[in-house]
Formats: C-alpha cells, sequence, structure tokens
C-alpha cells in the first residue's frame, strides 16, 4: 500500500471555528503538508472571502471542505479520532505526545478513516468533545503560554503527519477490523442504559462514572468483533436466561433494544 | 546548564517581512514555544496595530523585537545560522532536515549565539541571504504545494527547537495505582461467573469467550480504581436494584408495585 493512501484517510476537524481567516490558513496548512480533507463543525461563516483570502492557493482543500451538524457527524466512519487540545484535563483519555499521536494516525490510516480534533479559538474543544475522541493530544507549548494560534496548531500536527509519513512505517499486525465511532458511541449509549437500569448509576449522583469508563474504554482501540461481544454481555446482563440451549449472537444483539422484561 | 538558557540564545530573524500581520503571528509563535527574541530586517511596516492584534498576548515579544538594516546586523554574534527554505538551491550550504536542524541549533545554543532565518512572503531569501548563514533548512512540504505560510513555517521551526530541548520522552506520568496481578484475575472470575450466570457465556459451549475478553481487557493496563468500578458494575447487574427517581423500564413494568411515600 502506497503511503499517500494513508493520507487519503486522515480528515481535519475544525469544532466551531469563528474566524473565516482560520479555516482559510488551515486550508493552506493542509495543503502544504499533503493533506486535503477538512471538515467543519457549525463554522460561525463559510464560505467567506477572508477565508478564501487566507487559503492562499488551497481553495481546492476549501472547495471540498465538509460542514457538520455535530461532531458525531464529523467522525463518522472513523475508528481513531484524537482530540489536540492544551487544556489539562483530570478526565478523558490519556494524553499523547502530538509526535506519538501522528505516528498512531498514520499507521491507523493505512486501513481506517482517522480524524484530528480542534476547538474553538477562544474555548478550545469542551470536555464533551474530548469524551467522543478516544485520543487526546497535546502540542508541548510552553507552560506560561499555550494559546498556538489555531491554524499554527493545525500546521504542526500535519506536519508531524507528514513526518511520520515519511518516516519508515511500522509494520501493522492488525488485521481485526476497527469499531467505528458510531460503533463505539452506541457501546456507551446501551452500557449507560444497561447501568441506569441496574441501579449501579444513580441519576442524581453519577459520580463521573460514564467519564471514567469512556476513559477506560477509549484506551482500547476496540475492535467490531469486541464491540458487539461487550453489547452481548449488556443484554445478556439485562435479560438473563441461565443456560439451558445454546445462546447465539443473534439472540443476544436482538434483546439490545428491549429493555428488561 | 539549565535548558532555558538554550532557549535566551537563539534569536528569529524575519527578512524583509511585508505584512506586519506576519510579525504578530510569528511573535505569538515563538512566545507559545517558549522563545522571546525577534529580530526584523527591514521591515515593510513596524511597529504597526496589526502586528499586536496578530500576536494576541505576545506583546512583550513585539515590545523587545530587533529592528536591523541588514542581515549581517541580525546575524551579529551568532557561530551558527540556519536559513529556513523550501526552495531547492544548487549553490549554498548543504541543507539539513528541520528537526535535525533545531538539534543542532539546541546544542550550539548551549554556549553560543544562534540564528534561524526566514525570508520574505512572497520572495523567500534571496541566493545571497542563503550564502550569509552556515546551514540550511526546510520543511518538508508536499512537493506541489511548499507555500507554508511565515508565521507557519516559525511555528515548525519553533516547535521541533522546543522539542529538541525537551530531549527524549519522559516515561508518561501515571499517578494512578495500577491494578496488580491478583486483582486482574479476581476480576476475570468475577466476570467468568457472571457470565455464566447470565446466560451468556455457556458451560458447554464457551466459544472463546474468555480468552476474548482477557484479550481485551489485557490490553488495558487497568487501575486498581478501575477494577473496582468494573466489579461493582457486575455486581450491580447481577443483583440489580433500579433507582427509584428515574422511571426504567422494568418499574414502569412492575407500575403499582413501588407505590408513592
Amino acid at each position: 500500500m502506497s503511503q499517500s493512501d494513508s493520507f487519503s484517510r486522515i480528515r481535519v476537524v475544525l469544532s466551531r471555528p469563528a474566524h473565516p481567516g482560520n479555516i482559510g490558513a488551515a486550508a493552506r496548512a493542509l495543503k502544504t503538508m499533503g493533506l486535503s480533507r477538512l471538515y467543519l463543525v457549525r463554522p460561525k461563516r463559510f464560505v467567506d472571502p477572508q477565508a478564501r483570502a487566507l487559503s492562499s492557493s488551497a481553495l481546492d482543500v476549501l472547495a471540498v471542505a465538509v460542514v457538520c451538524d455535530s461532531l458525531d457527524e464529523a467522525l463518522e466512519g472513523t475508528t481513531l479520532s484524537i482530540a489536540v487540545s492544551a487544556r489539562p484535563r483530570i478526565i478523558g483519555p490519556a494524553p499523547l505526545e502530538a509526535r506519538s499521536a501522528a505516528a498512531e494516525a498514520i499507521a491507523r490510516a493505512q486501513t481506517d478513516e482517522v480524524a484530528f480534533v480542534f476547538g474553538n479559538e477562544t474555548t478550545g474543544l469542551s470536555n464533551e468533545e474530548v469524551m467522543k475522541c478516544n485520543r487526546l493530544t497535546a502540542i508541548p507549548s510552553h507552560p506560561d503560554y499555550t494559546s498556538l494560534n489555531l491554524a499554527a496548531a493545525v500546521q504542526v500536527i500535519t506536519y508531524e503527519c507528514r513526518m511520520a509519513q515519511l518516516g519508515p512505517l511500522p509494520p501493522t499486525e492488525q488485521t481485526a477490523e476497527f469499531a467505528t465511532h458510531e460503533d463505539v458511541e452506541q457501546f456507551f449509549a446501551h452500557l449507560e442504559r444497561s447501568l441506569y437500569a441496574s441501579g449501579f448509576l444513580h441519576p442524581k449522583y453519577p459520580r463521573r462514572l460514564m467519564e471514567r469508563l469512556r476513559r477506560l474504554y477509549s484506551r482500547l482501540a476496540l475492535e467490531k468483533q469486541e464491540v458487539s461481544i461487550l453489547r452481548g454481555m449488556l443484554t445478556a446482563w439485562e435479560n438473563p436466561r441461565p443456560p439451558r440451549s445454546r445462546p447465539t449472537h443473534a439472540d443476544a444483539q436482538k434483546g439490545s433494544e428491549s429493555g428488561r422484561k
């Protein structure tokens, strides 16, 4: 597989960008590093002359930019999504160095869809947005002044992607199919319902339980089949049927939406 | 010698910058990476409100920026000067990778003055300017589109300086307590019991389920607290106690049993 194939599977997602100039400058950053897929979640203004001006000659990137209504929509089909944020988080996926994140992205993009997610210029990424991603990375800025310009952050990350792409590629040993963003989100929704039903997750005292569980399972790079098994387990706990006949996956899946009986 | 001493000996030289906005954005880039010394050779406009605006909060860097009449003046006192240029040159010093250039800069700056030199936005560095430097480096952009924005190029180079200064990655800091082998084994035993009880794991047809689940959870480097949460979840599924305050499917069906107080 050629290396440029990896690049065709990497998207850069800007969540709620406020300044069209930054969208243009980000498009230019992508193009200088050989990337081309820009996703915009609820941009304040787009298309805009300022975006075109600051894109320099990267109008082709802007022309095919995908505008989305939600981060979920922008992450559809990805099996690896990496939140870029300088802000320390008490909870969430364990942070990676930008360089390691890029290496992981390039390796995964040999077969799967990958996203880097950048937040709004002023407010950055919300905790909810970070929790939707399965990795967190930070550009190691000076602790006294971490405020990278949005397009500058995109430039550094895409530069690291290009460096990782140019470098020696690690052999991929993964033959199984990774779970997509939607698969994993559906698992978390199922887990939450199931924990409410069991009483372990109390609506009044959630104890950040779901955040902890997201942090735990997001470290895994879950495979599609593993998500099926986990959801089958949840369904079985919801509707226990002590063994008499052989339970099948089909039984397990059928039960998943029906709740306790 | 402390590492920050190196940074005090590195200057970033912009030769003939045309747009004040780029000067401001470059100042911001320096500051995010912990650098502070900006030299401007015959800037078209400086000081300028646009430079201040785009510097974000890096006004302190702009305030001490040194304006020079010539590149020679800007390079005074340096023993290593590195021209940053994407354009291939027939003549001049042998080109270095940006990453190697940064490593060399940091090493030299432990004792000596070092400069990175960036050219004009449109025309780049002239051959004469490149010849005044003793190294040439390029940011490895895509061959079809090498046009990095000036401030973006400064961001990448200063980022590489910071990465070189930080040195080899320290082992990731894990503050939480890892689960011991026994903790994890007890979790697997609990999981297995619970799956038998639910009927999902059939004694006669185990389908290598426990092997798959071991493979899944073993990838995690589980923390002690996480094992507690996982086991708490199992216990809750084994003995569900749905919460009163939020009606579940089960409550709805039970209906009259729960009553009101």
